[in-house]
């Protein structure tokens, strides 16, 4: 088990790697608690929840809108929940967004936690204090930044994941690697048939490696003015395929590393073999696939990516396993290399 | 002209009192400005705006709906505002509280300032901080607490304020006097005929005064733990006439004060003088009517306050002008001193 520490300029949270979930009721105050999770995790796990109030949540995308944290508000409101209150977010990325969200808001700011179910929320999108909801058709319009108290990633969780769903979270976890830590993809690199079998102390050790590196990253940068945005490394395009078409998170961004590997490449940043075991290591994990998107429509999906300033945008390339380079460079750049590349990967 | 600084653990704010709203221009970066006001006050000084794209919303409490601020997100991203856009709000209390929300939680935060054109927000509101939105009849259950980079506070822009309006601003100014400063209360008690007639430097000093008050309170404990309480005085009873009766805030305020003073009286806690001065001031100013709300209806009235925790609730008693007293008491104790009370006010 490890306790990971998060200290930003205002904040302070821990990430408890390797632990059983369960542990939590230690962690928990003795009252004022509310449980929000999603259907499938309640159905799953709901048996063995500590006995507070349980808040179900319909599972994916559809429960990351204004009107669930609006539902939400008023069952919060019902139940006496007041400024005192404490909201723990048991499930995935979307749970813990909407969670998030709701105790950054509620009452102007109410105490909250995340037990963290899927790999995708474990390595990346429970570490960081980002949460939100979608408006329309652009993720995450409206949210806040803001630590968690702590949050609990149980590799024994990730056993009854979906195949496809447990893959998408591979994709997030190659991209830490490949931005900060080039001992973490050789680990990913040798041991595919252990991490596909879902071993639990390889799954604990990857996964502290990865939040080990989010945690330094956010600690200094919590807002994403500078060193932050490396975390968006395959995000510019990969942001682009899951508008075009409803892909799960991690395929999506492991179509953009794969481009974004190769357009670092094209500027000379990276040479061939580092490339190349990007490109491979994707394949091994079944990462690889082609999503075209129309060249005319390329650019208005980038962007919708809200990272954008003006027409130029921070794109995040590779210079090598484990290291990045950030340039502000044009969108039409970044389209021009959509446009002539995509068939040949 | 004053600058009042409020520097809290993670932010600093600066609010410019007495100075032209129209020195803004100087203020504001050159691009990615919204300017965010209501009809009223975008009728009498929109020509005078600075040349910035303009969102207007209806006066009054039916805009400060979470519906709104989905409007104005959806707009905000047709503007193209992106990350590094600057919200300014012009308007009274229910447009800064918009205007500020949004920029706390647009793209997860972005730049924001006000113009703070009401008594009632030059004197309380656009200090501190504090926004959000209402939901059903439950004010500012979703909201942030997020100093915006500055405020300005013309005197000049009350001249235009309707009566009703300016008297409800003095009553959150009486509130800040009774609470922190003899000084400021005893201008306020010699000055009537002056203060009536809207005198600019007059008014100019008392808004510096509150101000001055208020970025002290806040700059101690921006989150409401502790300190920050003392600002509900009158708040308590004010809440419950609000919520039974649509009044304006300043008039709830009032009745509530007058209620919290005898109350303080009734507990030893201030002598007849003060409590009588109290009384003698609010008359003076016209703030002291009377509203009777039912004896079966007043402790849930009272417990939709959203600042109680359990049955007890933190009760700002005044022990003398300029002194405060809070004391965490059962509703039900609030409840007995309304219902033998309210026929003899």
């Amino acid at each position: 088990m490890e306790k990971i520490a998060i200290n930003t300029k205002c904040s302070s949270s821990e990430v408890h790697v390797g632990v059983s979930w369960q542990s939590i009721r230690g962690l928990l105050p003795e009252k004022g608690v509310i449980i929000i999770t999603d259907n499938n995790i309640k159905r799953i796990y709901g048996d063995k929840f500590p006995d507070f109030p349980v808040i179900s949540v319909k599972p994916g995308e559809v429960s990351k809108k204004l009107e669930v944290v609006e539902s939400l508000t008023e069952q919060l409101l019902d139940l006496g929940i007041d400024r005192t209150g404490f909201i723990l977010g048991i499930g995935g990325g979307v749970v813990c967004d909407v969670a998030g969200f709701l105790a950054s808001i509620y009452m102007r700011g109410i105490r909250c936690a995340y037990v963290s179910t899927s790999l995708l929320s474990q390595v990346d999108a429970s570490t960081g204090g980002k949460n939100g909801v979608n408006i329309g058709s652009t993720k995450n319009l409206l949210g806040c930044i803001r630590q968690p108290e702590f949050v609990i990633c149980d590799p024994e969780m990730l056993m009854t994941l979906p195949e496809e769903e447990y893959f998408s979270g591979m994709a997030e976890l190659l991209k830490t690697a490949i931005i900060g830590s080039e001992k973490l993809f050789e680990v990913i690199e040798v041991n595919r048939e252990v991490l596909i079998k879902r071993n639990h102390d390889l799954l604990s050790l990857v996964i502290s490696m990865a939040v080990n590196f989010k945690a330094s990253v956010v600690s200094e940068d919590e807002r994403e003015d500078g060193l932050r945005r490396i975390l968006n490394f395959g995000h510019t395009y990969g942001h682009a395929f899951e508008l075009y078409k409803s892909l799960r998170h991690g395929y999506a961004v492991a179509a953009g590393m794969a481009l974004a590997a190769d357009f670092s490449f094209a500027r000379g940043h990276i040479n061939g073999v580092g490339r190349d075991r990007i490109l491979n290591v994707l394949k091994t994990y079944k990462l690889l696939r082609r999503y075209d998107i129309p060249d005319n429509q390329i650019g208005q999906l980038i962007l919708h990516d809200k990272k954008k300033t003006g027409d130029d945008i921070y794109f995040v390339f590779t210079t090598g396993i484990g290291k990045t380079l950030i340039e502000k460079i044009p969108v039409s750049e970044i389209v021009e290399f959509y446009v002539k590349n995509k068939s040949v990967m």
